[in-house]
């Protein structure tokens, strides 16, 4: 059993060693060690290297971590993405978890996206969602099956009725376009003194709606035979269409954002790792990848 | 100048004769006879019989009005629609006022909605966007056309910022998809005692809304040459999505609701009035649509 539990002593190891103590960060530890577990052998082994694992600035002030774990052969999963930064900045810290698998096209079924961007500790930024790979007003379908046949809207229900949440809306209208319409897209503030309070939401509204969300996602969008039928231009279309939403989401969310955080060196091998990972052509794909 | 005025005068008239008197319908008279004498010529007289155009209950609680012009040939506009309703319910009224206005192929510049829902004078709902007719995830430059470029999301700020505003979001999961990343979907709440709070909102930040997000739509996507370039695949894909739009929101909309109202032949006789607009096939365009 030890071997068993080793990954995710690794991980929780890892960022233990690197990132003070926050519970959002252990909220995500927690998430992706359920992760990997369920995903099993649908994930290779980390593609990246240690550099990437683990950086910082040069003067000591920021600290990241990137892992990336591309799906095995016959999987669903084009890859998993684990992001951790803490950057210390003149207002206090700015803690950003992002844990994103993205689905190949086997299936049509939804990428699955968590993202926590917290500034001190009342102050959290959850955007939460199963993005979508089809054009949702095209396809009343594919809203059935994953949006309204899982019910993903009650939780986004449940922390909206919290008197501390409002919706987030990011400065980017693209950004704002990729969205299911169930996602949880909320800023929580809970005021001067109420950082007991932001620990009862994390642990109670926040830490339910993530596991309910990645339930879903685990038990209805991994694997083959999970997504809504396709013809081959369709599938050449979400081919193209997920194309477009990873790159423009790298470069409005890390291209513009990490390069303030870090050291441009330090941003650059981080997104060439990132970008690496989007820009990936699989062999069966190689012919038609050409026209595009 | 007589005859120059006498639409307006026409429409006043009619909406006066049926309707109590409500500040959004005011409002929307004022916006759609905007909307009329800067469309002009793009219209073709009114399509819909009389008994369209005012009809009402057995018990003469609820009354509407539906009316319809067809763009004319070479105009960019399918069709414009306005509806208004009033309904007196056990717990006070409900007042629907809809303007729409759907283009046809020979763009892809978006559709212009608004609607207000009214319960009671001090509580509104406000639904106003253009609505895209691309799959806006796969066409960010569709977004920086008609949305970034426009400076269309500064209404809705203005909006949100008020402290009686929440969001407002549709229980119809489909009905969420259809809107721009800008759309305007809040709910307006003053509370007891705030009717004058209300008309000044109304008189204030939403008329500047309704102005502003129309004069963008009048400005920038009525008329041919208006929308992004469209190969013919992509013009034939935008056929297909504006039909899955409007005839779901039809569905959702007016089917579900317009039979609760109203006793179900003037109900149906309605609801078959706007399904004859949206379903209308184009001479042009008979060949292409009998694949579909």
């Amino acid at each position: 059993s030890n071997a068993l539990r080793a990954p995710r002593m690794d991980r929780h190891a890892r960022i233990s060693s690197i990132f003070p103590p926050l519970l959002h960060r252990d909220l995500a530890l927690e998430l992706a060690s359920l992760l990997e577990s369920r995903l099993g052998s649908d994930l290779l082994p980390s593609s990246v290297p240690d550099n990437i694992k683990s950086f910082q600035n040069q003067s000591g002030t920021s600290f990241g971590s990137l892992d990336i774990r591309y799906g095995a052969p016959g999987s669903s999963v084009d890859f998993l993405l684990e992001s951790w930064l803490h950057c210390e900045v003149p207002t206090g810290s700015i803690d950003i978890t992002t844990l994103l698998v993205y689905q190949n096209d086997s299936t049509d079924a939804p990428h699955f996206n968590l993202e926590f961007i917290q500034a001190g500790p009342t102050s959290l930024v959850l955007l939460l969602d199963l993005i979508p790979r089809r054009d949702l007003s095209f396809c009343p379908d594919y809203i059935d099956k994953f949006y309204q046949g899982t019910n993903v809207d009650k939780p986004r229900q449940d922390l909206e009725k919290l008197p501390q949440v409002v919706p987030y809306r990011s400065p980017s209208l693209y950004i704002r376009s990729i969205w299911s319409p169930t996602a949880i897209l909320v800023s929580i503030n809970c005021g001067e003194g109420g950082a007991m309070q932001m620990e009862e939401i994390i642990k109670g509204t926040v830490a339910s709606a993530a596991k309910e969300v990645l339930g879903v996602w685990l038990e209805r969008c991994v694997g083959t035979g999970t997504g809504t039928e396709m013809g081959e231009e369709e599938r050449e279309y979400m081919i193209r269409r997920d194309r477009v939403v990873k790159s423009k989401s790298i470069e409005i969310d890390l291209s513009a954002n990490l390069p303030r955080l870090f050291d441009p060196d330090v941003a650059n091998r981080v997104i060439a790792e990132i970008q690496k990972a989007c820009a990936r052509i699989k062999s069966s794909m190689i012919l038609f990848n050409l026209f595009l």
